[in-house]
């Protein structure tokens, strides 16, 4: 259906039950399936099209390609009362990350605190609902993912660097502030897209082969994402990759693999880290949080800006107005992947 | 001493003596006056003099008016095998956090991972010495406090957030990787500074009482420091803040009170986490991390840039170069501090 702004949207329910099918003819288990199409569902649904429905052809390809197993089970092993180490055993992401997040659920309010150290597990898809998940539980959650080179070091051209995202959930009672952040200024999906459609790309968000500053989107293709917030991005990405690597095992810099191609063995890692607050002998804080959050959000505006938004409020606003209005997909990427259902 | 650039420097002996002579005067007993005493010097040499011994008249003001209390010893208490509280009742900070690491130290190798959320100790300094101790024993660390609210948040104009700074170190074998970053565009002390020379700050640093972006220093005091990255810096700011106060039990926004001030009791937390490689299953890391540095550090740099940093590089050789050509004390603030020597 295409709504009257020009956009083309499909039911929860088709959504779900098309990737469903296709998860679920390509091999994965009932369950997995749905774990698995619920996380394509929630890119969507939050306007993040480079983790939705659109990542099915690359997993279709890998499965295809024999180098994602979608029915693998994941090993689980707790190395000390705190570490979890997980294999995903090159099976789907989502699955692995879920059974850790209920691993962690189950542990930290006794432990305090506990990591999840997860290789070989396919894309995780948006940090942001794992995240949720723990501060439903009341619990603080932290995540962070390596990923495939594309954002350049401070001060050199080439891409040695994922987006490395971080992820943050804290409880506060009512809905939980929720970050989730690329430490590169754009993805690569926005580069493709206004390189597709010749469009020029914001100052400062990408530089050339050369290593130079530029908004031909189609430069940036051969060159690379510049870090959020120029050398401190670069430092706190570099940082959050070292950290994945150390405690998970896995690659490095253009050594990271698994997520973007259908040909090569996953060799990213992911880092789940949970707190329980009130295993802190701090007492009750969430209704000071919950107050301050109130106060930032009802502050007058400063010229040029509408209002002033908690992390999450936005990404929660666009989820809740489109599991109403219908999932945004482009019509090209849906007719793709009902081109991938079992015939 | 005056060198030939210009800078006032006095040797390391000289600062370390001076800091101590004045805390031990004020009531500090040995260890705690050198603790504080180092923490300052670790300020200046590092070319940090917001957190150099230019500090040390407020800690004489603090302890005078009795919110500080010198000889105070904190309390640490393991609430779980991996969570440490830590009250600092109110006194210096370096001698609590250092207390701190010494716990986690001697913790991580056998839990894997712990967390120190430390209350009521007095202004840590900069982050990076206590992670790089963390370090030193082979573990992972980060650190991450409040402070006096300084940064507006994205979209309104008042001053709500502390420049909330995040430090990291990961171990590499040799030389660790250390991050150290404020979440602010730049510090309160540079913008005093700059309006004191009248001079104008760099774009987008700052924001004017109105919340309009502004270069001017003196309006800017009025005003308040802008996230670095934009809404991106904002939330991750935020993020830390509510991560801090929600495991300490301390204060949030303007409520958060006695580093920058005289007279009021200490109301900001700070948190330490470390995490042990060695428990996480994943083998010996450190070459490979090593060897990804030193290709980083060896790429040609872009057009403008003269080469490629990591984090923690800088502040290695400034540390160096001002150990052995003197430390840098600007005169002035050089005989303020003389003048505390009990006479």
């Amino acid at each position: 259906m295409i709504d009257a702004d020009g956009v083309h949207r499909v039911s929860v329910d088709e959504h779900l039950g098309l990737s469903t099918e296709v998860l679920t003819g390509l091999g994965a288990p009932d369950r997995a399936a749905r774990e698995q199409a619920g996380m394509l569902l929630e890119g969507d649904l939050r306007g993040h099209a480079s983790h939705g429905i659109r990542r099915l052809p690359v997993l279709a390809g890998r499965i295809g390609n024999g180098v994602l197993d979608p029915a693998a089970e994941p090993e689980l092993r707790w190395t000390t009362d705190s570490v979890l180490t997980v294999d995903g055993r090159t099976g789907l992401g989502p699955p692995v990350a879920h059974r850790a997040v209920e691993a962690l659920v189950e542990r930290v309010p006794r432990t305090g605190v506990a990591v999840a150290a997860i290789r070989r597990a396919g894309h995780l898809g948006m940090l942001a609902p794992y995240v949720e998940r723990l501060a439903e539980a009341g619990l603080a959650g932290l995540a962070t993912t390596t990923s495939e080179a594309l954002v350049h070091p401070w001060g050199a051209a080439p891409a040695m660097l994922g987006t490395n995202p971080i992820a943050a959930a804290i409880p506060t009672g009512g809905q939980p502030v929720v970050l989730d952040m690329a430490t590169g200024q754009i993805s690569r999906g926005k580069v493709l897209d206004h390189a597709a459609r010749g469009e020029p790309l914001p100052e400062g968000a990408a530089v050339d082969a050369e290593g130079a500053p530029t908004t031909d989107a189609t430069a940036a293709l051969d060159g690379a994402i510049t870090p959020v917030g120029g050398p401190k991005g670069y430092a706190l990405s570099l940082v959050l990759e070292l950290l994945v690597a150390s405690l998970t095992g896995t690659a490095l810099g253009r050594e990271v693999r698994g997520t973007l191609d259908t040909t090569d063995p996953v060799t990213k890692g992911d880092l789940l880290i949970a707190f329980a607050p009130g295993l802190f002998g701090v007492g009750r804080t969430q209704p000071a949080i919950a107050a301050f959050l109130d106060e930032l959000r009802t502050l007058p505006p400063a010229p040029g800006h509408t209002r002033v938004q908690v992390p999450g409020d936005r990404a929660h606003d666009v989820r809740a107005r489109n599991r109403f209005r219908g999932v945004p997909v482009d019509e090209t990427t849906w007719a793709q992947v009902q081109g991938l259902r079992r015939r």
